[in-house]
């Protein structure tokens, strides 16, 4: 398998990135009494041979032993020293991640990474890659941090028909929609508290707007359908329309706003669906209670059942932890000569059009305060056939706030019906359009 | 590695036992489309060539096609038979389950089971029977039905320092007390309802005794801590003592009455304790929230943080889609000629005794109402050490209920505390001696 010659009491890693989780890995390898275990976990010594950073005086390191003579600033000729065995891949993005990744397996080296918008464009590539050099790629990093979510679907739930998986897959949405939720926060206020803690970037347009999250869902459907899912068939919506208003409206009606990745299959099984946007989950829902930085994976199996992966979603420590069993199973695999192989065959699968897909809807619109209004607007959703289940007008001086939930609508209707009212003279504002998880039974109502 | 002869194009699998669980996975197997799906998943189709079962009029499949010209009471012959290369143990129990899977371990054949109380007594042993042969021991289905438990503990998080596992880990008794907690019901009609839906058997001491949980607490045990423990290493106290009023005043309190398995580190780690015991959970911990018949696995990593793997912990369908998990992991593995190494080497472990444990206490007691036995009772507490927290005293005639939440305290002063107070002759009875979960900021005042 491996061209590299294996001395057979250790396994010779490349680290690829030194950032906050590259750091803690090195740690964790090094921290006393620890590589012993390792050791036995793994059945081999491992041993970092080489840290390629971009700057060599960037390195964080808190504890006083960071090997410093192992950096360079060569990631190219480190991944192809002949005495690296295993290539661990932490630096992110697409360039320079995916020559690296793509030189690594080509030596044959098996390759543990965290990169989700590598895997999310490249994914099936690298895995053909890697299955045709008989050699591993394991990311469990990727999604979820330290909770085990890939090798559960890729090995555990292999046989499974899994009919949907959803996902609070990005810990600083979840923060900040988990604030608005439980401390009155607006959107502004909650978004500066997960900035002043660390948990939300100066710019935070790839979590709020749900990028982040979408690498995440094609890296899960990808797993959960054994098909090839790429970051561009993700619907994805952010949370950055969500108000205060729609978290307490929400409340009231039983449910709780939190950012979904979403991976279903529809029409009849023939088609899939993935997409990143905030809705509403019933409040007694597994996935209502996740909250803060925590993440969680919601897999409904037809055989299994349903089941839930929680955990946390940040922190480097999380996430090198991930990386750390992964490189305990590439070294053991090593030495047997075997590798995981992807979930499956690469399948054609259809991605279904947004339009065509239903649900409960959460409508809010701020609307003149006179009489006829509301008859308009029921007017216009009656006509794209958009039923109302419950609505609620609350006055706010000159105008009113119409909140609506409707039965299932589809997505096509809703955006028509969205459309035309937001041309309407009456209309002042289309608020939040979200989406509702559950079936008719959740919500209001459901006791009576 | 395996003697067996290996069809290129199929893997070939002995059933021992055909129950629920077995019907289930002959069905799933035959599912029309479904084959193609799984021949995918594991690289060769999987075709079951024999079903051994004790009585062959007693298969009770659902769909006409049971293969029943594949049933044999020869077990043993089966197990031998040259063209089976993967054996799968649905039986149950030790004996005739242990010298079958001997058998097929020895032959060669990787033994894919879900026998929790084999695994608990003799899993070490198995396991190494199974390295030495080179061949999968895999047993998901033994912990947590359909919720990946097994594999995470074994690879994801086989680098983990783990330091504490807390399951709820069996259906019968998670139902009962999330009836008397949710429904008010006693003990005794919460258990009725648990028989008359099929979650209870007729004899219910296993689950309620607490022996089911034990032999899983004995699983997790070994995998979170690369060590041999056994069932008997496991202290173990069943449900049937916890009354309604335990319940109510559990709420008051701010916890519910969970089952719980509880692996630990203690001692500085030099230890480890593992039991099975309801205890008072606080209403915002993840496993307060699991009910009815869900089953849950909490754990604590050093590095990961904490994780919860919820689902499904009852029903035929789900532990089948476990153990088909199992097959196709095995499946490939034979083709490939590797196996999953146990999780570790079998490590000595101090199991700590129970005296030398402390955390808070729930005790309730019935008394004489009159002045003064109060103080006799806290001063018995206070003379053995056991700090009082929180007490309330109700009337109930000429009697009076105490209930009291202590500070931490140790195993062994309780034990001693309550032998004493039984011993008063102003004391009718002591109930419910709880442990409590959670640090002493969860629980009553955590909001002062």
């Amino acid at each position: 398998m491996s061209p590299t010659s294996i001395d057979t009491g250790r396994v010779r890693v490349a680290l690829l990135g030194c950032g906050t989780v590259g750091t803690a890995l090195v740690e964790m390898l090094a921290a006393p009494g620890r590589s012993g275990d390792l050791a036995l976990a793994a059945r081999t010594r491992l041993e970092i041979v080489g840290i390629a950073v971009r700057d060599l005086d960037a390195v964080r390191s808190t504890s006083g032993g960071f090997p410093v003579h192992l950096l360079t600033q060569d990631a190219k000729g480190l991944v192809e020293r002949e005495d690296v065995d295993i290539v661990v891949e932490l630096i992110g993005g697409i360039d320079p991640a995916h020559r690296l990744v793509e030189a690594a397996l080509n030596g044959g080296k098996p390759v543990v990474t965290g990169n989700k918008a590598l895997l999310a464009r490249f994914g099936a590539d690298l895995a053909e890659l890697a299955a045709a050099r008989g050699v591993d790629l394991l990311y469990e990093a990727a999604v979820g941090s330290a909770i085990p979510v890939i090798r559960p679907l890729r090995e555990s739930l292999a046989g499974e028909r899994i009919s949907r998986v959803m996902g609070i897959v990005n810990g600083t949405t979840n923060f900040i929609l988990s604030a608005m939720a439980n401390e009155g926060a607006s959107y502004a206020e909650a978004l500066a508290e997960a900035q002043s803690l660390g948990l939300a970037e100066a710019d935070p347009s790839a979590d709020v707007g749900g990028g982040d999250a979408a690498a995440k869902a094609a890296i899960l459907a990808s797993l959960a359908f054994a098909a090839n899912v790429v970051v561009g068939d993700v619907h994805c919506e952010g949370i950055t329309h969500v108000t205060q208003s729609d978290v307490r409206y929400a409340r009231q009606l039983g449910y709780v706003i939190k950012p979904l990745a979403v991976a279903e299959r529809v029409d009849r099984a023939s088609a899939i669906s993935v997409r990143v946007h905030p809705a509403l989950v019933p409040h007694d829902h597994a996935l209502a209670s996740v909250n803060g930085a925590f993440n969680a994976v919601f897999i409904e199996g037809e055989d299994s059942g349903e089941m839930m992966l929680y955990g946390q979603g940040a922190g480097g420590r999380a996430a090198a932890s991930a990386v750390l069993g992964d490189l305990i199973v590439a070294a053991r695999h090593l030495r047997q000569g075997v590798f995981t192989p992807p979930a499956a065959q690469r399948v054609a699968v259809r991605i279904a059009p947004l339009a065509e897909l239903s649900c409960p809807f959460y409508l809010s619109m701020d609307v003149v305060d006179r009489p006829g209004v509301l008859a308009a607007v029921a007017q216009v959703m009656g006509e794209h056939g958009v039923s109302i289940r419950w609505m609620e007008q609350k006055g706010l001086g000159n105008e009113a706030r119409l909140i609506f939930l409707t039965h299932e609508a589809l997505e096509g209707a809703v955006a028509a019906t969205v459309h035309e009212l937001s041309g309407l003279k009456v209309v002042d504002r289309v608020g939040a359009v979200l989406r509702v998880i559950g079936s008719e039974d959740s919500g209001p109502g459901r006791d009576a």
